[in-house]
């Protein structure tokens, strides 16, 4: 059973919203916003079993208030040129609430992002070129939900290169890999379990071209936005248990 | 090849030091300290592979400076009952080592050491019971190297009670799983890899009983040890990497 | 999307049926079969999402035909003295299905059976006893969907032993981990991909003892049907395909 | 503590030896066979550490009887024309040796050899093309031994390519991913245990192109060699086991 069974996905799309406010080439691409072409395509593909809405840097507490948080069943973030403007206590709230089951989309320069790294316990540090390459996106898990409606391999005209090595834990899922006109090959689609929730980074999309808009890149976002909802009902965070008697019989202290 | 195979390993057995001088009845197992214990324990197995040091809570810098640590090829680290007095800059120092190469190997309470939530990117609780348990350790992957050495089960007769849920991420390697008397399990030794370095974490140990003084646990951590040293010569952290242009042709940006 | 959202899973229960027609004491348990028990289990927790079916080895084909696999979303299966006398032809006949996205639900003493051999690559050999063991089925995974729903631990008063070491390749998620009166443990839900289709293998069930009229065990296998059902819509084996020109410009040869 | 601590890894090259001794153009290339290239690849970066000997596919028994790989610690496999020619008893005996502990090493279009199949429990199909493409191996494991010692890339300038999707199951180590000119991407280094024993599947090699002559890739296989050994003293393969009562007390059954 998902949430989606039962009522649509609570979910907030978060963008730094720096880059189209302030680069005119990417407001040109983008001149709503890069959350708002995230938030289309999330909508275009999950229909009535979503709502979305977005929240950007500049807002109070960055739109992610406790109370917003917990009403929210998936979170997807893109950030960029302004990570060190992301206050600590919203990423340690932001962090929480991952244990407790909110589910994370993290997108491409979002590698770098104060909460992605804090969930990973790595520098997450990657190769990278702008240089106009084409990306392949080869699906290496056919049977992934994530893999879903998308054809083998999709295909990106123009897009930054990212390369390995990606310095993050070995991925539970492996889903998606990477080539560059350079030659070079990237982990681009991978899961990770954290406390009760589940982490999908996926790494095409850049301000500089319009990856968003690109109807596979926006199905697999919409996967993984599915995906990374919870099964659970509440978000609840691990908590330290002091035991009472074991089931069996325990001899006395 | 190890770094065992030219030089013997340099191990610095970390301990907190605490219990075994305020408490007398954990004086009277540790005389010298548990961390005096774990790293004759370590002699015992290693012989002249390795040559340990140890270092404690109450020293400047808690005996950690960025010098020793860059002498330093594992650390194994013991804390519980001070956790929050390790110094951020020191934890931030550790974790840099770790991802640069240097082993670690994280015994029982130290699960919820600063350090190694730092590098779990998790709540790292468990569930408890003190009261006179005893523990089996089952070995589940026979081919580790880890767990060489040792019967199955490894039988300690008292021991706290650390049972699941254990809000780890899912182990790389789970090479031990612990039952008790009150019928709890528990994934007892279990490894991951950080940037360049290796972590294993083994859940025996408790200061209420002789746990470090029982052979077949010493012969573990002495495994451990040997298991978490990096095939690296030298630490090299990762560092995110600006290409140039790639193997193939790359056309201009 | 699963199957379930579009139409009822379509379940094939098999059963070797043969305990329950020549022991008196099975019998007695599983008056219309342990097949027949699975089977209402199922239904009790899945109701109109799925369509269950049973098929034993007495059949002609053992009831498992090309025909029917193939209108198959699910198979459970469940055999102990028998394995020998299932045949070679249905075995592969099953093996192509599952690779090809049937989902697969592997029950206690079919952990020796040759469709889970053939699919692990290993011997899955194990420890026993048959000796009037309580076992409790502790969950170390509590976000997968095939854990929702039961007490931490399941209680199974009378239940055979199965302990470590179990021979299987390292599970891709473990869920559940056993621990049984004499203190042994064991891995006793674990999952695997093999080509398309996903398999669950869950140890708690024996002839001997009522496991499956117990509530929870009935609740899990439910769960591991529903998540074994590949979202791929219809069966599709890999094969080795001889490209064209890549995406990219290819030289000649 | 590997063998070679103690003694040289007894190695023994399997060749089909067909291709060598029927085309021209490949007997130019490895006029000795690609048996022999391998060998002394392994040779030159073992030295002492190591005794190679090689088989191939026309001796009595494929010149692996139960007596030689009783004296054998790793084994590696080319093969690509006849693998239908390899006896299923051999097959079986290997197989059988693997889960024993004895190491493998797998090989280019040995990805579709008996022995790697029936220890993967999956297709092994692969998308290919031999149409004169440069090769990339880029490592995404830094840390793992089978990727010390070479350049990040490894640049094989004429290879076949090898392409996803790759029905294997999810490997335990992801060590190389290569790229081809094609635009292809292949999951050209990966790991797997069986029971007792360590496997390496490596896909550079092919016979039109003289790859078991360069240098890196000579270097890999040696690396694998090594960690493909297994730390066991003796092939003991896993067995069911009866047991007797537990290590906690167990009522009378």
């Amino acid at each position: 059973m998902t949430h989606a069974a039962h009522r649509p996905l609570r979910v907030v799309v978060w963008g730094e919203n720096w880059h189209e406010r302030n680069q005119p080439h990417v407001a040109e691409i983008y001149p709503d916003g890069m959350h708002a072409a995230i938030k289309s395509g999330i909508e275009e593909n999950l229909g009535e079993r979503a709502v979305v809405t977005t929240a950007v840097l500049d807002e109070p507490e960055h739109g992610l208030t406790e109370e917003r948080l917990a009403q929210t069943d998936v979170l997807t973030w893109w950030g960029h040129a302004r990570h060190d403007e992301v206050s600590d206590e919203v990423v340690e709230r932001v962090y929480r609430h991952v244990l407790g089951g909110m589910g994370l989309v993290v997108l491409h320069s979002a590698h770098w992002s104060k909460i992605f790294r804090r969930l990973m316990g790595t520098t997450c540090a990657l190769s990278w070129r702008n240089s106009d390459d084409r990306e392949l996106v080869w699906t290496v898990d056919p049977t992934h939900p994530i893999a879903q409606g998308v054809p083998h391999p999709i295909d990106i005209p123009k897009q930054e290169m990212y390369g390995e090595q990606f310095d993050v834990p070995p991925p539970e899922d492996l889903i998606f890999v990477s080539s560059f006109t350079g030659g070079e090959v990237f982990r681009s689609g991978i899961t990770y379990r954290r406390g009760s929730g589940k982490i999908f980074y996926f790494s095409p999309g850049d301000q500089e071209f319009p990856v968003y808009h690109h109807k596979d890149i926006r199905r697999v976002i919409a996967n993984g936005v599915e995906w990374v909802a919870s099964d659970r009902t509440a978000h609840t965070a691990p908590e330290v248990i002091h035991s009472g008697p074991g089931p069996f019989t325990v001899g006395e202290g």
